[in-house]
């Protein structure tokens, strides 16, 4: 018997929350497969996972001041082509950069992470596909995967939907907190290179490339090799989204770093001034970096106008960085191979606070 | 345009990110809307909240060997239910109760909250009253509200979907941690009223009670004043998830508490073990508390099973705490006033570690 069967009558069978499309057992062995791979995604001061009520995860040690960064995010749209490709890994490790990304933001160390799957019937193995993408991406952002919850909510959900939300942990010390207040102007901005599109955009992607999202007629388009692109539409599309937290991190210990930005939706204009004071503004040079095909492919099927490429997209900057314009060169000689790239891509100058944007173009 | 429309031909206006689904102006006008909202909802630990790439929380005062307590959990097919009856407000005062009570069983104070809601097209309001539900419950709860992400998804989701998860970070001093390692056999285990449901079993309600969940041929049902439940059968299933964070962390200041469990999917019989240590059970008696009528409407609709109503309902009990024998009348009588009653519901027994039910009946 399905749930849609069931009326309130009293001459069927008796009801049971497995025939109501729940299946507790197979949410059991669900939770004992994730425990093993996410084994190896942990730190010492995990004290409890997966399996309890809640993650325990004691305070790292040395911290004289710590603030918590937390947040929160998902992986858009991105989430539906990965599975229509078959690499919910990608999504899984998408929705830890996403996260980590903007802890990294203000200097933080990612300790912990936390997922949320909501799916119309539990595909065991397309989540324990999902989690093990988490699991390497936690991994290498050094930070634990603690636990989650895996939903399974029948006639709110169509049997293949599956949701997924992310949250992420982690601290810094008080006076190393990267706020942006010592930014000034004359300092330079560097970006780091993005590795595609990472995981904004996707709606506008899937309209301008004409990608339907449901059957199999989008499957010739994203299996052909795109000789401008050096690989499939499907590939470039679902190129993972970069993790900057070790080289980041590694590069404010060794360097004046006084903002950094992740550009995720709303782009460099709207990401960039997000950290910055106010009596200042950036000047970018979009010359200034190589951006990668896979941006001119959309702009031109959809023959999206630049202010709309720029908000939409990173276009080949996933994350940015304010310093001193005298140690800029020497920071993108050190950071420059570990992210695929970096670039002096623009500086900051004084500005009235207020009206005017606070990124403009040359 | 909407996205539907759009091909990948070149004979058609430039794309724009709004044409394709998602509205930035509007998901901006959104998170003003929530600053207003949720700015009763602090802490004086929040540094910085909504609109930043991550939440900032100072660690609070006065811990010597602080342990972390994160949770995830979303609010189920409940979330349908109150759309569906104008009560967004309940989902969101649900969603933080799920969280904040799991981070309670281990003695652990709630100290901020995220959530993220992905829709297919962003309703302002239902979303502000949604958001409004969790910083009353927040408030409440003594915790911070301190950020989220509102994701629009069109093509992913449908227009009125909106999916809904939640996280929790609070913390515990090390050697203040409950987690049962000091239950032995004669301990009280003492249950704390639900309000209701709560939040788990509505797939199993909805098959019972004939609720579609599609179209307003539920109407009737819902709506019709119901002499048993002293209520309309809309308002027993929306009746708000109880938050135990203030009453229970004062009985902890007061009493020995040497165990405690969040009774939410898999009942009494799946959570209260899950902190119980090896060697011991609980013995149960179902007739030592009230259960609310909502229960037995659902029973007989169904016609479902003892075994079945344990494990998808909590059955009038919210929460349990495990005490010395001695201690727990005036647990009871302390606490009891302020959660809606409080019994001794069973107690500890010796039992050999391994195959045998973790709770047993009598």
């Amino acid at each position: 018997m399905h749930a849609d069967d069931a009326g309130s009558g009293s001459e069927r069978d008796p009801l049971t929350y497995q025939a109501a499309g729940v299946d507790l057992a197979a949410a059991d062995r669900l939770v004992e497969r994730l425990k093993n791979l996410t084994a190896g995604a942990g730190r010492s001061e995990v004290l409890a996972g997966l399996g309890g009520f809640a993650g325990m995860f004691r305070l790292p040690a040395g911290l004289r001041r710590p603030v918590l960064l937390a947040a929160a995010d998902g992986v858009g749209t991105k989430l539906q082509l990965a599975r229509r490709l078959g690499r919910p890994d990608v999504a899984g490790r998408d929705l830890v950069a996403m996260n980590v990304n903007d802890l990294l933001v203000y200097g933080g160390e990612p300790w912990f992470f936390l997922d949320y799957v909501a799916v119309g019937k539990l595909d065991e193995s397309e989540v324990a596909d999902l989690v093990g993408g988490m699991a390497a991406a936690c991994r290498e952002a050094g930070c634990a995967l603690l636990g989650g919850e895996t939903a399974e909510l029948p006639g709110m959900l169509r049997c293949d939907d599956l949701e997924l939300a992310g949250f992420a942990v982690g601290g810094v010390e008080e006076d190393r907190l990267i706020d942006g207040r010592r930014v000034s102007p004359g300092d330079a901005v560097i970006g780091l290179a993005a590795a595609g599109l990472h995981s904004n955009g996707y709606s506008l992607v899937r309209s301008a490339l004409g990608i339907k999202g449901e059957g199999w007629s989008d499957d010739e388009k994203l299996h052909r090799h795109d000789p401008v692109l050096g690989m499939t539409l499907g590939e470039a599309l679902l190129q993972p989204t970069r993790l900057y937290v070790a080289p980041v991190l590694e590069a404010c210990r060794h360097f004046d770093i006084r903002a950094m930005a992740h550009i995720t939706g709303g782009g460099l204009p709207d990401n960039l001034p997000r950290t910055l004071p106010g009596g200042v503004r950036a000047r970018l040079d979009s010359s200034a970096w190589p951006e990668p095909p896979i941006f001119d492919v959309v702009r031109r099927a959809g023959r999206v106008g630049e202010d709309e490429m720029r908000r939409a997209f990173n276009l080949g900057i996933g994350f940015t960085m304010v310093a001193a314009a005298g140690a800029a060169a020497a920071l993108c000689a050190a950071i420059g191979p570990r992210v695929g790239g970096a670039w002096v891509i623009g500086e900051i100058e004084a500005a009235e606070t207020g009206r005017s944007p606070a990124v403009i173009w040359r």
